[in-house]
C-alpha cells in the first residue's frame, strides 16, 4: 500500500472541505486521516490528508483538478510519503548530532542523513563511525560569504529536502538562507523570543530565570526570528551556574529538535505569516 | 450569529467526510471548524463540526438527512451551543468547588451551577455567599442506597446536563451512576490507573514516587475505572510527607477538573470503549 | 510548640555551618530542617533553618551572638513563623484574586488578606462577599504619582508584610516601589524575559510561539525586570487566537502566583543581585 | 583540587549537623556544598557534603572519627569523586543504549562503559562502533537461572560500580539481584506504579490514559517495585495507537534513565525504606 500526503493552503471559502473531498472521492481514493484549520482572522484555509492507496496516484490529474477548483493562488502539494534526504550542519557539540545519528542508524527517523558538514573537524570521528560522509569546511579567516560559498558548493553535491542545523554555531547570511528557503531547520537553545543571540544560558542565568528551554524553528533572514515549530522547557534553580544550565539543556535541545524534525519530515507543518500550522 | 455543534460517531466507511459535508453544504451552512478521527482498529469514525449560522437550523431535517445517509446505528447529535446546567456534589474541601464558584461568578465557565449538594454542611457558607442553593444530604448511618435515594430526590428538582463531583468523597453505586449515564464527571486525586481507591497521596508517598497527579474522568460502574478526560501531574520529592503532597496536589486537581469540564461543556468529548476522543 | 525561621545571608567563609550550628546548639535549640547554598562566583552564603522549640527564643541574644560571629555586614533574620499580613492590589480580573480569596477563606494560604485595593469598582462585590474590606482608588485623569499617593494613603492604614499585585494592570513608579522595597510581588502573564510590557498574549500570538507562561516576581524599579520567584508554562497551538491564549493562561497565572506566595510567606526566599535563592 | 563526597545516613539526634561540621572543620576541610534531610516520621538523618581539598583526605581517620561520634549503626561513606565503572545490559532497542554510548563517547556522563551485555546479537554492531566490548549471552531455551549464571560469569570479569538495564527485557531473579544489591538501575517504560509488567504502552492505550511516562529505579527482588529515582511523562491522545505511544515514549525513557544515572553517579542518591532521598 502507498501513502500520499495532500497539503492545501489557500484563501478560505465556503464549502472547501466538501469540494476537496468530492474530488478525492471521485478519484476513488480513501482518506485515512485528515486535518483542517481556518485562520478566520486572515481568512486562510489549511488542509492535510493522508491518502492510502494500492495504486499510484496520477499526481498531475489530481492536483490539476484541485487547482482548477481552488484557483491559481492556492498552494497544493501531493507528496508521496518517503524518507526525506537531509544534510546536517554542526560545529562541535555531539548531543543533537549524536541523537540524529543513532535515530538514523536505527531507522527511527523519517529521513536519510546524506552527510554532515561542520566548520571544525572535531565531529569527523563520530560521524564516520556511522559510515556517513563528513565534510569539514573551516571558516578560519574567511569572510562569512566566502565561507558560505564553500559550504554551498558541498551542499550542491546533494539532492536535499532539508538542512538541519544541529547546533551550527554560525549565523547564516540571507543569501545562504534564500538558497534553501523553508528548508533549513535550526535548534536554538532558549525558549524564543527570550534570549535571542549569543549564549542564551548565560543570559538566562544572569536574569535569574527558573525555566530555560529550547526552540526548533525554520531559519529566515532574521537571526532567531523564523517560524517556530516546537518548544520545550526544563526547570532550573539557584544551585545551577550557567554552565550547568547548558549541560541540563542538552537533553531538551535534542528532544525539541527531534520532535520538530518528525513533524516536518511527516509533512505535517505549514508555514505562513512567520508562524506554523501543525497537524 | 448562532453556533451549533454537530457530533457524529459511526462505523467508518469510505467517503464519509465528503457525504457529511455534502449534506451540510446543501443546507447552506458554513463549517467554521471541524475535526475528524478514525480509529482504524475498531473501524469507528468520529466527527465534530462547529457551524455558525444567522438563522436557526431545522434540527430534524438536518439530522434526518444525515441519519438516512449514515444508517440507523450512527450517533448523530446537533447541539445548539449553550451553557450547560450543572449540579456540583462535594464533601468538605473547597479548592475544586471554590474554583468553579469563582469561574461561575465571572462567567468563565461554559455552565450554570444550579446548586451544590454535599454530605456535610461545611461548605454551605461558601456556596451561599455566591447566591447558589446548597443542599446538605447527610449520610450519617444510612445505607449507601438510602443515602443516594435522598440525593437523587434533590437532583430530580433540577434539569441537569452534567453532575460534577468536586471531591465528593463517597463511592456511587451503579444504580446512581445509571441514572446519569455519561453525565457524571469526577476528579480523582491521582494519575489513574496508579493509586486507585482511598488516600492516593498516602499510597504515593509510601511508594516513594517522584510524580503525583490528578485525573478527571466520567464515572462508570467501576470505581476509578471510567473514561479518562484529562490528566496532569506535579513533581514531588523526599522532603514532602503525604499531607504536603495532598496540599501540593490541590492546584493540579482543580486545574485538571476545570480543563476537563471546559472540554465536556464545549461538546468536544466523545466516549467509546471506555475511552475518550477529544477534539 | 513554636516555630522560628533563621535566615542568614553573608559573605562566605570557611566553617560557617559549623559556627552557626555551634551557636544554635549552645542555645539548646533543635534544627528541624536546614538548607544552605554558596554562590561561589560572588562568594555569598545563604542559610535557612527551621527551629522548633517549646519556649520563646530570646531573639536579641541569638541574633546578637550570630552577628558578633558573622560580622556586621551579614544579614541575619530570626522570624517567628506566623501568617503574613497582606494587601492585594487588582484591577478587574477575578482569577488570581478569587483564588487567593478562596485560599484565605479556607486557611490554605499562610497569610491574612487585610484588604483589597483596586483602580476600578468591579471587584467590590466579590471581595465583600468574603467580608474583606475593598478600596476603590480610581485613577481617572490623575497623574501616576497623584494616583499612587492616594493608594499609599490607603496602604498606610495597614500593617503590611507584603503587597500582592494580583493582575494590577498599572505600572508602579519607583517612588511607590521604594516605599515597599522587596515587599511587592507581581504576577506577569508571560515567561519573562519574553514579552515584557503590554499584552504579552498578543505578542506571543503574533510571534507564533508554542508555549506561553507566567512569572511571579518581586517588583523593582524596572518594569518586569524584578527578581523572579516562580515561572510555569502551558502549551498553545495554531488553533488558539490571542484571546484564547489569554483565557488558557489564567490557570497558570493563578497557580504561579499562589506558588510564589507560598514560598515567600514561608520565608523561603532570599533576594540578591536581582535573583532569588529559594529553599 | 580533589573532590570528595561524604554521605551519612543515621538515626537522627539533636546537634548532628553541628557535630559533623565540627569534625570536618577540625580536619581543616572546606565544605563546598551540603544538603541535609531528616525524615521525622522514622527519625532518620541524611547528609551529603561536597568537600574540595588540595590534598588527599585520610579516609580512615575521618570516617573513624565520624563513626566514633555517630555510633556503629550510622552509615558513613567518604567517596573520592570519580567516574563510575558500569556495564550496560540491553536486549534489542537502541534509544537508551545509543544515548549512553554517545554521552560516554563525549564524556558527558560521569561513568565509563566497560562493556555491554545483551541477550541478542542485534546491538553488537552499534556497540562495537564505539570500541566497547559487546557480549551476547543468548537465553535460547535456557532456564532463567542458567542464563543468569552465564551473564554473571561475564559480569565477574569486570569491576563494576553499577549495572544499567537499558531496556533489558528479561526479569532478573532475586539471586541475580542479590549479587549486585543497590547497584542495578532499570528504566521501566511507564510511570510506576501504573502499568507494572509487560507492555505498559499497550496497557496504557487500552486504559485510555492521556499521559504516559517512564521510571528509573533501583532493582530489587520484586518486579518493578524497587526504589524510584526519577520519573517523567509525556502527553498522548486518542490519535495514537499503542505502537505510536511506544515510539513517543522513547525520548522520555532515555532522558529519565540519563537523569537518574547522573544523580546516582554523582553520589546524590540515598536508598532507604524502598524510597530514595536525592540531594
Amino acid at each position: 500500500m502507498k501513502k500520499y500526503i495532500l497539503k492545501i493552503y489557500s484563501e478560505d471559502e465556503k464549502g472547501l472541505i466538501y469540494r476537496i473531498s468530492d474530488v478525492i472521492f471521485k478519484f476513488g481514493l480513501n482518506i485515512a486521516k485528515n486535518h483542517e484549520f481556518v485562520d478566520h482572522e486572515v481568512n486562510k484555509f489549511f488542509y492535510r490528508a493522508e491518502i492510502h492507496t494500492d495504486e499510484d496516484i496520477d499526481k498531475c490529474a489530481l492536483t490539476g483538478l484541485l487547482s482548477a477548483m481552488l484557483g491559481s493562488k492556492a498552494h497544493i502539494e501531493l507528496i508521496e510519503a518517503k524518507k526525506k534526504n537531509i544534510v546536517i550542519m554542526a560545529t562541535k557539540e555531539t548531543h543533537c548530532l549524536g541523537d540524529l545519528l543513532i535515530k538514523n542508524y536505527s531507522k527511527e527517523i523519517n529521513a536519510n542523513i546524506l552527510s554532515v558538514i561542520a566548520n571544525y573537524d572535531d565531529l569527523r570521528d563520530l560521524v564516520e563511525k556511522f559510515g556517513i560522509k563528513f565534510h569539514c569546511v573551516e571558516a578560519g579567516d574567511l569572510e562569512r560569504l566566502e565561507h558560505e560559498k564553500k559550504v554551498l558548493e558541498v551542499l550542491k553535491e546533494y539532492d536535499i529536502d532539508y538542512i538541519v542545523l544541529a547546533k551550527y554555531m554560525r549565523i547564516l547570511s540571507p543569501t545562504f538562507v534564500n538558497e534553501y528557503k523553508k528548508k533549513i531547520i535550526n535548534i536554538h537553545h532558549s525558549f524564543l523570543p527570550a534570549f535571542i543571540g549569543a549564549n542564551p544560558y548565560k543570559q538566562a542565568f544572569e536574569r535569574g530565570v527558573k525555566i530555560v528551554g529550547a526552540t526548533a524553528h525554520f531559519v529566515n533572514d532574521d537571526l532567531d526570528e523564523g517560524p517556530i515549530i516546537t518548544q520545550d522547557i526544563i526547570r532550573v534553580n539557584h544551585e545551577m551556574n550557567w554552565k550547568e544550565m547548558r549541560v541540563a539543556g542538552r537533553n531538551v535541545e535534542k528532544n525539541v529538535l527531534a520532535s520538530a524534525l518528525e513533524l516536518v519530515f511527516d509533512d505535517r507543518v505549514f508555514v505562513y505569516n512567520n508562524k506554523t500550522v501543525i497537524f
